[in-house]
């Protein structure tokens, strides 16, 4: 038998939670698979590892179990409902077995000062955190006898980590990292280079961009490590990359298009700081400009509600330009549970970065764009060519798969 | 010399008002090309007729000039400036001059009944009708030294007309037209008669069905003329067609899908007699079953608001299904005025029908369906897809002119 | 000890499940009183009946128990949480003992063909339906002991009734009753006749127009019975009695107003039956012109979009002239759980019966406007003119109390 | 023959283009009163000053000349009309001779940068500043013959002026004036010690706290000036003094209250600096806790959206709680063009000061609440008790009129 490691950074989280509980109820005997682009028939005939054989274990650096951050999200959203936790509550203990105390590394005042945070976290000799990382990865590897570990990043977003001489190049990172130098590093930098080391697959879920660096990047592709990133794609713009093509399929001209986020939960409280906010506005704000060029004016906020919860609300004004200069307006609402949204993206990257190490893909999987906000490495932000670039990929996996099939 | 002849039916109202006057603005130098995708890049290299040598007559059955229409449009929407009317002013009496009786045959009460019908264009005899309007275009084409003509069928909405057995084959319809029946035919079906006729291409840019029957289609294509419907596709239809497939691409599941339009004007005023809005309902309708499946609960509904006047605004609901059952919300507005963004569609056809004619391509356009609500004869609704259809045509197309071209 | 009945008409449903539960709640020593004008300081100083002497019974037409509705709401608008039910449980048992077979009269396709209709509950004598609700009440009023009883009528939508000569006038209607004819009466008829005769106070809380004829409100006076209505005002309706006269206090002219209203569940589908429907339509509808005048285009839809449940979604569209002729919109989308919303006020128009009554203050109810829809016999339609009104009375109830008391 | 003056500060603004435009419109014949609270029956038997006895003239620090505004605002919105501006333009210029160099003092970066400002409109000190402007105020009075002035101040939204001990006193304000202080003044200061000086009328139409000190309130009510403020209630915050009192008259919990503003032309711009913001945003923010209590997490962001122009458009979400916890939500979006709903109001409150002072009402015009963002002095914000506080003063002054005449 041949198992494949999901290993979640930030494992009790929202997200982490509903991922958890999910794959629980899927194999307790749960049949819909909304949500699962993997089980759709798109998919067909590709021998992605099943669900069936996914197990999950992770980092966490907050106090607490999976059962109490089960039963405040049934508070919260509502989307984790009573029945279902008790169906699985004895699954989310084993899980919550293979949960170990995850690392914090140069990780800002936001982070820090999140309730419940465990001090014996916080790492300060980089080296040491990257040694601790690949040791909990290798015994979750042998302890489950898996054929292969996904690491995926789910912790909160990181401020922006500035540039260093380093980043350009996986030798000198590495020796930065053996010199104990602080600078170069964020957790998220350390849980890639962790990954790499021990040859996991990484997924970076999260726009935190210390995490693929070209360092890493070379890391890990030097190491056979399939990776994507960054930030899962869930919510307002999801629907810009599909809404933002109309208008260029038009020759009409967006003029202004203004994106209002807001959301409570512990993803908002770590987005009122200005410093991580930054970085999540810059991955949401430039998918606009890459589509419909440089001329839009486009702005992103985002504020924390607590009252919302994770049941994130957007609302969006396009105001644009048609034929003989005149004006018009579109606007939208998104009212979307923003764990619910994730939660499957994740299953099927792990599907899919296992299914790439299987055969030998090692280094970016550029078909997965559609899943994240900012592609990495990448120019197509419509969520249709996304689209068509997975359907391209899969097909000539078929193909290479059996060479004589139908196209 | 050569010019193309756009020949349009209902020539007064807002969407030809519009057209007319924008091609007269660009004609004297205006240089903005907004709405226009055969101006945008991806036509590069395509020899379409150049937008400057379109000329425009037409039929139209209500009393008045285009002059007023003009002015009726500024004090309406705003669409037409002031000072652009002024400047264009000669030119659309030029148009005027151009434009002749249309007819009306079995047109049904709410067209009748609109406020400045001509009595002289009602036709009892349908071959006597298409005669007319035969000799019409024909007269347009020699006046003018036209290389082709495209005939677009702009008038008002149509009731759905019952299923006549001559409408399966060209021949019988003939026949039926010969013996002065009524009831296979409707104002549009006549139209449709005619262009194949004189060889002009044809488009129905209304939803009316009546138009594009087998039996007018085969005729059409028997004689070489390019055709393509039905139904322009520029507003809350346009958005559905790319936020629709969105829901699909990432396997979340609608549960409803609620589509409340409303609009002023002529437009709205037809829409207000239930059988003509059916024919437009239906026609909006299916979109989302195409893209969605069958079991989506999906309603259109079209309301007659005076004083929006042909600012179209419409309110979609979207309430879907995600990961383990969760169900959320999207809801968007559109407010756009429908003169603007259906006008430069026309033009856009126009080029590409006598550039097929001119090609030797003959029939439905299939590559057109970008531009419709219910793209003749086609399964593809998506509006990516659509626009990748039109893309891979131009490709073929300049691959055919030019085989040593680099791809 | 003196106790207060309330009977709930459509005891089952999801008003009176939801009335049922959060008094239960209150009762067992739930704190929050959200939703509750009666428990506001509004009421300081009144001695209303309080929550704790409340007592319920009703009738049912449909099968099943208390708890299967509770369950129910909870798996549909999860506004009734898992923990609370469990919690009440009991008492929802002991109050489905007091729950009795209701009454169909004269009742439409729409209610007859709802599933889990009981056929005993079809009544085909009037006399004999209303004697047999009178006996109801009386056990009901015997067996625990009460000073008085409310009637709340939270069945259906019915159909309208159409005028019959006996609706002008008690002494006719009640001969009507005897002699056994059909056409004057509906359910909601007999239920204010039957509250008349044994000195019950009523509530109409449905727009149903045959509860509060002339005919019936007579008698309700002269048993000396308070009486109010019709349809509690909850959602857009509410959100409209409080933003139309902002127009009117700006003397901006408002020319049209577009009412679109989304439910599902059993409210949804009897009001997908259009004679239902127009019922509600028309309760819904007078607001606008009475508050605005008539010149106001103004339309109210209402759809049945089962995936919403009870979650009642409403869009409205206000378009709008200002200085010099310019033209503005509003818009506003409204997303609320009517049973939510209503239940409070149930409570609240319960109280202010029994304290009515136990003050002599037979008859309509004038003051009791701001909680309806179509305020009976009221011209005064504007939100906060209705809580004035309710103020007003308030303050004259205490100084009646206590003359003496600063005002 | 006795006219009144109104002396528009800010004068080739859009709001105050708009009401000379409109004012000249009605002089010339204009019927329609849309916007005109004074022109309603409200106003019945109170012989406000007429409309045709109004005469404007103003400061300006701006080139240009009306005509240029009144072009640029028929460009921008539509507001005014190409027809309407050529039917008034002699009105226009004899205004236009009328508008003198108006001053800047203290003024900030944001107001200093903004294109065309007149260099020669800077002041250093503050009592020449006040002495050109009573100079120009007492010529506007003596050539116009006018019986009373009213000053009103539209100019561009000033910084917070920080507190100085003068600000709490006249007698002291006017000794730092004379000492030449600058501290304590900021351009709207030294106009409203200018209208207290000549017996002028003074109307904050904008937030600028600097204008109705203490100081100033203390100086215009001692010269018998009638005044009132601050920053006219035009749009989201019109809707929001309709909309929160529901909530508090059905007992509903607001959690959260969010609003977003968008606006381009030079209030965006001036409001696109953070002090200047700053100034609105508390102007604009307080209402929501004054209604609804301290606990409702509201928040206000205003963003500057060029191609909106005067346009402006708001989106509110209400996140509230109701019966038994439950939560619902409700959004608006307000889409106004500002200039058109400012102008009516500075008309209605020009008319109300002038009639104030004729009556020998000095000091703060209490019952004006309704015009204001911000009351002065006041902490009634819902809409309906400003109104009703409104009708109750008419009530009494007409009382005071004619003692005899019936309630």
């Amino acid at each position: 038998m041949s198992r494949t490691g999901v290993w979640l950074v930030g494992a009790r989280g929202g997200v982490s939670t509903t991922v958890i509980a999910g794959l629980a109820a899927i194999q307790q005997g749960r049949k819909d698979r909304v949500g699962l682009l993997t089980e759709t028939s798109l998919f067909e005939n590709c021998d992605l590892p099943p669900l069936d054989d996914l197990i999950i274990g992770g980092h966490e650096v907050r106090e607490g179990s999976l059962l109490d951050s089960a039963r405040a999200i049934c508070a919260d959203s509502g989307s984790l409902g009573h029945e279902l936790i008790a169906e699985i509550a004895t699954t989310l203990e084993q899980v919550d077995s293979r949960i170990r105390p995850g690392i914090l590394f140069n990780a800002g005042k936001a982070i820090l000062s999140l309730e419940g945070i465990r001090s014996d976290c916080v790492e300060q000799d980089p080296a040491q955190a990257v040694a601790r990382i690949e040791q909990d990865l290798r015994e979750f590897r042998t302890e489950n006898d898996l054929s292969g570990v996904v690491v995926v990043n789910l912790s909160s977003t990181e401020a922006a980590l500035p540039p260093h001489p380093s980043h350009g190049c996986a030798e000198e990172l590495l020796q930065q990292l053996a010199q104990g130098t602080t600078e170069p590093f964020r957790s998220s930098t350390l849980y890639a280079i962790a990954a790499a080391q021990v040859g996991a697959s990484f997924v970076n879920f999260t726009p935190s961009p210390a995490a693929l660096l070209p360092a890493t990047c070379q890391l890990l592709e030097e190491q056979g490590c399939p990776f994507a990133g960054s930030d899962g794609k869930t919510g307002e713009t999801l629907v810009k990359s599909a809404l933002a093509p109309m208008f260029f399929q038009r020759a009409l001209k967006v003029l202004s298009w203004q994106g209002y986020n807001m959301l409570g939960d512990r993803d908002g409280e770590i987005l009122s700081c200005s410093e991580n906010r930054q970085t999540k506005i810059e991955s949401k704000g430039e998918l606009i400009k890459k589509i419909l060029g440089e001329d839009v004016h486009s702005q992103v906020s985002i504020d924390y509600v607590p009252s919302l919860g994770d049941n994130k609300t957007a609302w969006d004004l396009i105001h644009f330009e048609g034929f003989l200069g005149h004006r018009m307006t579109m606007q939208f609402t998104w009212q979307g549970c923003d764990a619910v949204l994730a939660a499957p993206l994740v299953l099927d990257l792990c599907r899919l970065m296992e299914w790439a190490r299987q055969r030998g893909d090692a280094g970016l999987q550029q078909h997965c764009g559609l899943f994240f906000k900012s592609p990495h490495q990448s120019e197509i932000y419509d969520l249709s060519s996304q689209f068509q670039a997975l359907t391209d990929y899969l097909q000539s996996c078929r193909q290479q798969a059996d060479p004589s099939g139908s196209p």
